[in-house]
């Protein structure tokens, strides 16, 4: 069998540790093409460019690999791989990170690194999300390695749901001390945002976002739970936000709404 | 009972003729806040600003009522508005809109107008994000309005499941054309990249996103469906991208990775 074609991205911008260490461990699976961020990108959520050009060349970073950087989002990375980097190739598995910082619970919607992968599922290559929980530039991606490994070779081998992708957070432990990988949902945890507020040299008042992570959520079968035990967690994802449950509870509307709406006009 | 208070926003920018015509509405409802972007912000998705300062300040568009334009996202203004204009207050309802184009299907990952409404959402506010298929900038938001009222006053009356929103999406049709209102799911609908290269002033290549929608998911309970056939598209939506039929099919992983991990020690 030919060697899988692995499409390497992260919002941590190509000069990133965390994707170096990704790369070392997709090369001895696959033959490997980067298409990741000229500058950070994180907590770009799902943004897109389309109101400016985007630039794609040739990286410095890896010289004898095939990799590009890309003026972009990491969404924008995925489409140009797709479209500019890979045509007439498709890659068989995609992979983003490894994340400097945790993407469990609700970070999925904010995160560039998820964003970038969800974006993969949807062109309908099986994609993967890396991150680990230390958010420093020096962090040791060493001990995740093996496991990221052995998730890669298992998605290679089995592929994955049409459209789905899988959140994959690593604690910041010892190799020896990780527990094993749990399959989970993703944590009810939401972020309460502060803002620092300042002045700048001009007199001008200014805000900086900063918060505080608040998990309420605290049934075993979920993301941070699993983290918190030594677990690596492992959240099938996808695309599909309806809240179906919700579908039928709201049928009144149908009937409701129209004869409201009829009297306003 | 004392007036609501309604947040608006959207992802036009506070100049764009759809936020003013969701205001109109919702000023017949109760008292209005609007903090919106100082600029168009579409396709941001669910991006937050975090390397770089947040500005805030009264408005010009809007000199009679409690405006505010913010230099970030539409999530950042969001935000914003909870920690930095209403501290203290609590809206009863976030209407985002109405956007200028379609958010129905895939979209919704995109859109910066529904991202709003979801931070909204998590923020434990009622939230509905509004769209018009009309991409121009002088689109006729008149039809709309008395649907947009309607489903408000829903809302507003019943409230919404924790953590939910509701993604409407108006067909561009006579308001005597207009079926009703269609409670649906997200169809599983993408886009189809294509991107348009030129050569700048300075001989550089460069690449312009453009892409046309393909909808294959044919069946009568989605949103592309409803809007086709003229009904108004509700589909309740959330932030949980667990995909929880796929955690069943893959708990083999649990078993078998931890094995495969340990022998690449």
């Amino acid at each position: 069998m030919a060697r899988p074609l692995i499409l390497i991205t992260n919002d941590d911008g190509i000069t990133a540790p965390g994707i170096k260490a990704l790369i070392e461990v997709a090369q001895e699976l696959g033959d490997v093409v980067i298409v990741a961020p000229d500058s950070p990108q994180s907590a770009m959520g799902h943004a897109i460019t389309i109101s400016s050009p985007l630039r794609v060349h040739k990286s410095k970073a890896f010289p004898n690999l095939e990799a590009y950087e890309c003026s972009g989002t990491p969404v924008d990375c995925v489409k140009l791989a797709k479209h500019v980097v890979l045509p007439g190739r498709v890659a068989d598995l995609c992979v983003s990170g490894i994340n400097h910082g945790s993407n469990a619970s609700i970070n999925i919607i904010y995160s560039g690194t998820l964003s970038a992968a969800m974006e993969a599922s949807l062109e309908g290559i099986p994609s993967i999300g890396f991150s680990l929980l230390d958010y420093s530039y020096d962090a040791d991606f060493e001990p995740a390695k093996p496991y990221i490994k052995s998730i890669m070779q298992y998605v290679l081998a089995n592929g994955l749901a049409k459209g789905n992708l899988l959140n994959v957070n690593i604690p910041k432990l010892p190799l020896d001390e990780i527990q094993g990988i749990k399959l989970c949902r993703q944590a009810d945890a939401r972020w309460e945002e502060e803002f620092s507020e300042a002045t700048d040299p001009r007199g001008q008042k200014y805000y900086w976002l900063t918060g505080r992570f608040v998990n309420n959520d605290l049934s075993e079968d979920t993301d941070i739970w699993a983290l918190e035990k030594g677990y690596i967690s492992v959240v099938p994802s996808h695309h599909d936000l309806t809240n179906y449950d919700a579908i039928a509870s709201l049928r009144d509307m149908e009937q409701e709404l129209p004869t409201l709406a009829a009297d306003q006009k």
